[in-house]
């Protein structure tokens, strides 16, 4: 946690090394057992994640100054790099990228659709509580794919750049008003469900789902989420 | 104009090279006096790609089907390496990306609004249009940059793979349609002026432009513009 307070104020020109979420290591231990085929995980974190590149992108547009416009393609870049490098792991693997991805085109357009945000700031936040959760969601339920693979996928959903980018586009404007930091918070607050619904259908592949193995998972990802929230300077 | 028929229509799997236009030699013979300031050049060309990845961005987006959406973020990567490719090179001479950016995002803000196009066709002759037009004319004006750094930027500017995935979701739709075929044509024509306005302003340094080297250029670039929408199956 101090590791995550001293992240949202990096000193300026030192790289900020990127502590994963306990979330993470949680899920690691308790979703071993449910982690899907490797084609269908690989196929459902490709689409995602060119769902979270075409945020990046609305906001890449939206973006007010130069400034803000050019930080924030290197966080779009290095989404549009996971999705690229989970695409090719499936055609490494003879599975068709389209066929993977498309069962979940329909529920992640209708994710992106909820999710959107009104604004700039909507937007930023929608882009950094999204892919904060789902990213490490989905590197804790990795591990249940070979180990090889766990080890790649794992190197490319850990989106460090890009979120360092988003909070601190963020922390400025929100420090400079406390109106935009309540609607923010609100903001934030609604997107938790639906990102939480995205999580939960990984794990549905038919039979009941063991409840006392995900709970914890749920309360570590809602905690980090909390910690995410408060390096903005919200509430969550 | 044979090989730019052939490139269209390319066989499965095997790589097609990409001609360049006729339209670069003219430039690079004719404007190389008008080149502007290393410094220039690159703000405008890194805020242009910018503007063209946004583009892509929006297509990738609005794509109906998995597949086209999946191609498209090629396209885009492209793109996004081009840009970043430019914003290295400022970063390499000492200048500011974001300064030198900065004095091209009103009009170039404003070239995006009026070419945006009102759904995923429309979207796609636009990036497919103002894209070749605009590269074929910057890689020409590169012509008076200093040797190195014009080769270097005139190989970020070569973007060939995101132009055939463009081409093929095109000319499919078009082949199936006579009446998005007419749609289509008009918004190609609509396109040219305002890109060509883009083209000109990047050689207005004060003083009065020595029309008759501009003028074949832009005879040149037309008749490329011309040869793209062929290969669409319109009429330009």
């Amino acid at each position: 946690m101090v590791t995550w307070f001293r992240r949202a104020r990096p000193r300026a020109g030192v790289p900020t090394i990127t502590p994963r979420s306990e979330a993470i290591e949680v899920a690691r231990v308790e979703l071993a057992e449910l982690t899907p085929t490797p084609e269908r995980y690989l196929g459902q974190t490709a689409y995602l994640t060119l769902v979270l590149f075409e945020n990046l992108g609305r906001a890449v547009t939206a973006a007010p100054t130069t400034d803000a416009k050019s930080r924030l393609t290197r966080a779009a870049a290095e989404m549009l790099a996971a999705h690229e490098g989970l695409v090719a792991e499936l055609s490494a693997r003879h599975d068709d990228p389209v066929v993977e991805m498309d069962p979940f085109r329909l529920p992640l357009d209708d994710f992106q659709r909820r999710t959107q945000g009104a604004d700039w700031f909507e937007i930023l936040v929608t882009c950094y509580v999204t892919a904060g959760f789902l990213t490490d969601f989905f590197i804790g339920l990795s591990a249940g794919l070979p180990n090889s693979l766990q080890r790649r996928v794992e190197a490319l959903l850990t989106i460090s750049d890009g979120e360092a980018v988003l909070v601190s586009e963020l922390r400025s404007a929100i420090d400079a008003s406390p109106r935009l930091a309540s609607r923010l918070a609100m903001w934030g607050r609604r997107l938790v469900g639906d990102t939480m619904l995205v999580a939960r259908s990984a794990l549905q592949q038919g039979g009941q789902l063991p409840e006392e193995k995900i709970e914890p998972v749920f309360t570590e990802l809602i905690a980090a989420h909390t910690r995410r929230m408060d390096a903005l300077g919200l509430t969550a």
